[in-house]
């Protein structure tokens, strides 16, 4: 089967007919479609395939003569499997995927390029009669944007031991529903929640593949490229805190109005943020008590930050902090600053970055290294096992938008690359 | 029964005891308490009271052998009064009066001060052995704030003709229920909104007393003032509309962030303000889609300006909209803006103003004439009845916030102030 004709199955699921924008949330009858979307394209390459513990869904093409695996209804377990000569990584499984959830009004390619392009890779190995010496997967990690439970990679974070099972089932949406409640409405049982080091030992390397989104490739003028880092990334709330008035009658001079300094911080956000090649953005601002003609009580507004090097990142949320608490004093408005979420960078294997630039360079493909400061599950997997990405071009850069996009021959060069990396790594 | 009994006595009602504000929303539960507490006090004075068709409370001490009015479940009606010799105003009803709704989170003072000295102004009449020789009312305006529903001044706008009732049955509060729902719940008929020119006709002068709501009174260490004029006042709602990004991976030379020229309009709005000595404020925003890793798809804000003149009102709002553009267009977002109200300054009646500044006066009580940026029931009224306003002191100026404070002896001047403007309009 095509890539195209896995991709144009999966297009209609979960997308809103206003927006043109995915609404797949985890544990909803959207992501019960896409999990369905996966099974189906397992079971038509006769893959063996199931939900992990933590609800990852994986399907797994076996070296022949290997053992059988548990079909949907059990928990995928990874045995050792030989390892071809010069390849860098340890005996074991090599698993590609990505994941199939979105954001609010998120884009088509955000997570599903890569299972999708999992699925066709393994088409591709087929038809050129190419088989694993080793155990070869397909993942999709459940809850990775974090839109319904507010923990981004929640089920990779799970399987690794980096998010806790109790404090996961005890997660809430926004209409108050916890992931238990949501797993066993779903028919998961959430009791099994929790870090799987049986099925992390069996797996050598983790290659997942993710539209780019940024224009790094785009500007090179390349289709593919390869994950070097992940930038660390700092989340900050900030409480602004004056007092509510008339908005017709109190003089300026005696107002204490959070809106003024809020927005010098959203300046100077941008501004710390340019002065140090980093990015900040503040997406996500609430003014009490919200009145037309009323001075506001509290203006609450979170700041993302993101930068190449630790330094420059807390350099650049110093200087918005700065700024803020300066235009607060200012206004004789409060402010109060938490740091909600740090994540520290990333570096990607360099035996496995190398080895897919090998893979890719021995195929005449360019495939240019560029950092990237967007979280993924390979990210999260990176601190157990030898993990990569490719990214396929967003000509636009535009993400967690109905307006992203990728052109169709960029997708196939990425099931292409994807492919070729594949075949080095798992079928020699 | 004094000002401090009747007052003590209302000021539970509605009351969040978590804030300490106040939310009396029209058609509420807490409105009923509100107008149960109007009606007992009228009965208590032994003056005839009823709801008009538009929800306005009306209760009537009438001259001595004057004619009898319909009791509470009947609809006011003003027949023509002598008027006293010297007095400015043409024959018919002096009313006094405010409101008895809040905003949310409202102080106990904003209206219900107004209706109390209205109830203990009679009260200090009856017990210096006045007795009116034309008819004279204490009126409670339904839904003055627009907190519910959405216009501000619903009940005065509907009793001169300035709110259509077809429109007004139709608007819904934030839950989706309309006026007319409301009502009818409460058990008004919503058939017989609708303007009311035979009890225009019978009303010679209106005169609200309220709390400032500023500190201009503070400022000239006067316990009490007469309201010279409302500043014109305008909103205007600006939607900047951008693009959503991935705030981990778009590149800030990339990105068209409408938080960005959003918070650029909030500090120009300060500044326009500031340089005209008018008032702007940006108390309501909405970022969407509101994600904290998002780049903004749309920030839409509204702007509340006020200005003593209305080419002072206009040029500010002309600076904060071309600040607003000028940032909008460095950062690629699109901006429209449109006016949602536009209201004109509003006169108080000279000859009624003279009159209370004369009445005051020959009680030896200064009460200087400011400006306000507020708009209220009297503004209404004005276009239709001579009408004119008395404020009490506000030592810090808040308002429209459970801090809202005026003391207990500015309360006291207040009635006593009203009960010299009543006596001299309707009881010589």
């Amino acid at each position: 089967m095509s890539f195209a004709a896995l991709w144009e199955r999966l297009l209609p699921v979960g997308r809103d007919p206003g927006t043109g924008g995915y609404r797949r949330f985890a544990w909803t009858p959207a992501d019960a479609d896409c999990r369905a979307w996966f099974l189906a394209a397992a079971a038509e390459r006769e893959l063996s395939s199931g939900c992990d513990r933590n609800g990852n869904l994986w399907a797994w093409w076996e070296p022949p003569g290997g053992p059988a695996r548990p079909g949907p209804a059990g928990t995928a377990r990874v045995p050792g499997g030989s390892a071809g000569a010069g390849v860098p990584i340890p005996a074991g499984a090599v698993v590609t995927g990505s994941h199939l959830d979105s954001v609010p009004d998120g884009g088509a390619f955000d997570g599903p390029l890569g299972v999708a392009s999992g699925f066709a890779a393994i088409d591709l190995l087929r038809a050129r009669g190419l088989a694993p010496v080793r155990p070869l997967a397909v993942a999709a990690f459940c809850e990775e944007e974090g839109a319904r439970f507010g923990v981004a990679c929640l089920g990779s974070r799970l399987l690794t031991g980096t998010a806790g099972p109790e404090v996961a089932r005890g997660l809430r949406d926004g209409a108050g529903i916890t992931l238990a409640e949501a797993m066993t409405a779903a028919g998961q049982d959430p009791a099994r929640l929790g870090p799987d080091d049986e099925l992390l030992a069996g797996i050598a390397a983790y290659v997942e593949l993710h539209i780019e989104q940024g224009r790094g490739l785009a500007a090179l003028d390349a289709p593919i490229g390869i994950a070097e880092r992940i930038w660390p990334h700092g989340r900050w709330r900030l409480e602004f805190s004056g007092r509510a008035d008339h908005a017709g009658t109190t003089a300026l001079a005696d107002r204490r109005d959070p809106m003024l300094p809020f927005a010098a911080a959203v300046l100077a956000a941008r501004q710390a943020a340019a002065g140090q090649s980093a990015l900040a953005t503040v997406g996500k601002v609430i003014a009490e008590p919200g009145g037309v003609n009323a001075v506001s009580s509290t203006v609450t507004a979170w700041l993302d930050a993101r930068a190449p090097e630790e330094p420059l990142l807390q350099a650049v949320a110093g200087q918005v902090i700065a700024a803020a608490r300066e235009a607060a004093a200012g206004h004789q408005v409060a402010v109060e600053v938490a740091q909600e979420s740090a994540t520290p960078a990333v570096e990607f294997d360099q035996g496995l970055r190398e080895a897919l630039a090998r893979s890719l360079a021995a195929r005449g493909a360019r495939a240019p290294e560029l950092p990237t400061g967007a979280g993924h599950d390979a990210g999260v997997l990176a601190a157990r096992v030898p993990a990569a990405m490719l990214f396929v071009r967003n000509p636009t850069g535009v993400s967690h938008s109905p307006a992203e996009h990728a052109d169709r021959a960029d997708c196939e060069a990425g099931v292409e690359a994807l492919a070729a990396v594949l075949a080095d790594l798992a079928c020699r």
